[in-house]
């Protein structure tokens, strides 16, 4: 990789200096820059001092090819970062009329007046390359100097996303000739890292050595990323759907999709598909599992409501669970997990009904019933399928998991479904 | 400030450049070192080369007092952080027999056998203060180098925490008579940055040179963070509480609390005080203002469960809207949106009601209601209170919005309750 082109991520701001806000961009940028080829260096951070920018940004310029820079793009006093530039540039502000067309048109629709504080995010380097923010106010910058590219972006998560997606980072691969580097990734649920990795031991050992692979596990999910490097487009292509299409028969129970392929996405296409309403019961996820159901863009074509039943009344009087199954056995039970899941199908008229019931912590559990106990179900016209998860003692954590261990049991029955 | 004792905090790792990994370190080690009155000045990460870590310990050298360098202590090759230190400070690899002890014990503990990787764990620069590690088996280590402190510190998270909290943070605060830094963070909602700073110009225009204000903006809330420097921590507490009673007046009703305070969490104390249950009713949000309600651990206390309805049928059904109200006005309407709360009121038999109907889009918007149109409501026994919000054109950000959003008129109905 010596001979790649070289990238330094700089983000600016007293509050990531501070400790006060997590800073998730420049992960994600590295991910970004490094899967087209080019190779971070040096990741910095520095307050919103001048003096500080301007040192960081000549250092930047003696070891890097291209300094992606984040933050202080603000409409307000603490936000230098523009001034700063013009400073290192030797160039002056001034008003872009596309920046300001954008600005005045983000507040008319909102019916809002604008400032001229908002009016001075039109202002730009003057040797600045506009790149326009369709998710906000503060403009992308491109801008080339000395044989070096800069670009300047707002470092609110996804305003900077969006302007690396569809801005930078193709105009970053028509700068630079990077390169051809390709990805695949598949999707897996419900297999832990480790299991995962002895199961495909010989099949990666056997991998070529321009395809490599790379476990991203998160949340009872692991991605595997296949990269595979060199200087043609479709023979990659056809050399990662082999490898694919070797791993598959390995693991294909866990495997939901590929690529950007979203549990809950894949999960309203097989209901779709079968043309099958849905509906939730949930209780120690409270609304979340529904809530994962309806991020996704016309899922009010299949899901239709959800009763969170965080008290055992609701359970009882919206739900239909007796009261007797309850006191017998509690409310995170098998007996009443079934109940959940058949009487949410029939009071909201579903075709299926999924539920869960669990212990989420910090507080509630009992030397039979710890922290991490959780049941959830899925019913049908045909059958109810119940399961135990025993998960451990963080709440977010928890509740994160159920959701998705919920929604890939609700993927298997639809699955199976097809073969009736 | 510029009199503080400056940091330079280094984490050392390709894994971490590629964006393989997330950094919380850095995110800590700044926060705790602002909390001792030290100065973060500069954050880097850097790949495991000797040359780059060279690099960045001379970069660090001319700017800091103290450098923390975190990582690239691990038994394998790709490890050269002490090799590197050795060759920065001109010194050699000196076998330490407290470490040794150390790593032996760790070893005999787990009746495991060691290897040579494992007893070169032991080795240290021939200048290093060893700073025993409880955790695990690579030692913390102190330099005192031409004026300067230098901490090198293992990469896992709870090893390094252990060695900062107990080890190193005292020993700081001992090295240098630092300064003291206090923050004081005012966090509000329902107000935009530009808008906030127009309103308490003045105020941050007045402030004196030794408190600083900074906005940090997220999803329809603003917290203002003030930091003051001093040598006195009592007077700063009272010069920070002195300025937040005269900023108060001008955003009252737009501070919902302070520090690491969450609206959730406000939300929910205001409720216990008042001995009032909650429930929800939500359309265009689907679960997600029931799942921010319950992410808080002891929310059953008040949460009594929501009813998400996402079709008509279930409007109608169990949340009793009159099916001629959503005929003549539709289910984002005004009409609608106060029985909705009211209804779910009822049948969850709760003191309050809230609820959401909108247009989350990216698809389902008219001329007359354009995507990002909602509605939400708030119903007590004394009144309710509706509220039109004229949102953007994605889905993502319109459901935190409105759920922000709701949460604030919760809020504000709760505190009006006691007026009356």
């Amino acid at each position: 990789m010596n001979n790649s082109i070289r990238a330094e991520v700089i983000t600016i701001g007293d509050e990531i200096l501070f400790g006060q806000i997590t800073d998730t961009n420049t992960q994600w940028i590295g991910t970004e820059l490094t899967n087209i080829g080019i190779r971070p260096v040096r990741k910095s951070s520095v307050g919103d001092q001048a003096d500080a920018i301007l040192q960081i940004l000549h250092e930047a310029h003696e070891r890097a090819d291209v300094i992606i820079i984040t933050g202080g793009l603000g409409p307000t006093k603490d936000d230098i970062t523009k001034k700063t530039l013009c400073q290192y540039f030797g160039v002056e502000l001034v008003r872009n009329e596309q920046a300001l067309a954008l600005v005045t048109s983000f507040f008319e629709k909102r019916g809002r007046d604008m400032t001229d504080l908002n009016r001075g995010q039109a202002d730009l380097p003057a040797n600045a390359i506009y790149m326009q923010n369709d998710w906000g106010t503060a403009p992308g910058m491109w801008f080339e100097h000395q044989e070096r590219v800069y670009v300047s972006l707002p470092g609110v998560p996804f305003e900077m996303k969006h302007l690396m997606t569809n801005r930078i980072l193709p105009k970053l691969k028509e700068h630079f000739k990077t390169p051809i580097i390709k990805h695949k990734i598949i999707r897996t649920v419900g297999i832990g890292e480790s299991f995962l990795a002895e199961r495909i031991e010989a099949w990666e050992d056997a991998l070529p050595a321009h395809i490599k692979l790379a476990y991203l596990p998160h949340f009872g999910q692991v991605r595997l990323r296949l990269t595979a490097t060199g200087d043609n487009e479709v023979t990659l292509d056809r050399e990662l759907d082999e490898q694919v299409q070797k791993v598959l028969p390995l693991i294909e129970k866990n495997v939901f999709g590929y690529d950007n392929d979203e549990l809950e996405t894949v999960v309203g296409n097989l209901l779709k598909e079968k043309n099958l309403t849905l509906a939730t019961a949930e209780s120690c996820t409270g609304g979340y599992v529904a809530s994962r159901i309806t991020s996704v863009p016309g899922s009010s074509a299949y899901f239709q409501g959800s009763i969170v039943s965080y008290s055992n009344d609701i359970k009882i009087k919206q739900l239909g669970v007796r009261p007797e199954t309850l006191e017998q056995f509690g409310a995170v039970s098998e007996e009443t997990i079934r109940q959940m899941a058949e009487g949410v199908r029939k009071v909201l008229n579903t075709d299926v009904g999924i539920a869960t019931s669990g212990i989420a912590g910090p507080d509630g559990g009992t030397p039979d019933k710890p922290v991490g106990t959780v049941w959830i179900a899925c019913a049908t016209d045909q059958r109810t399928v119940t399961r135990l998860l025993k998960l451990g003692q963080y709440r977010d954590q928890n509740i994160q998991l159920t959701s998705t261990y919920l929604l890939n049991l609700l993927r298997e029955t639809m699955i199976e479904r097809v073969k009736e």
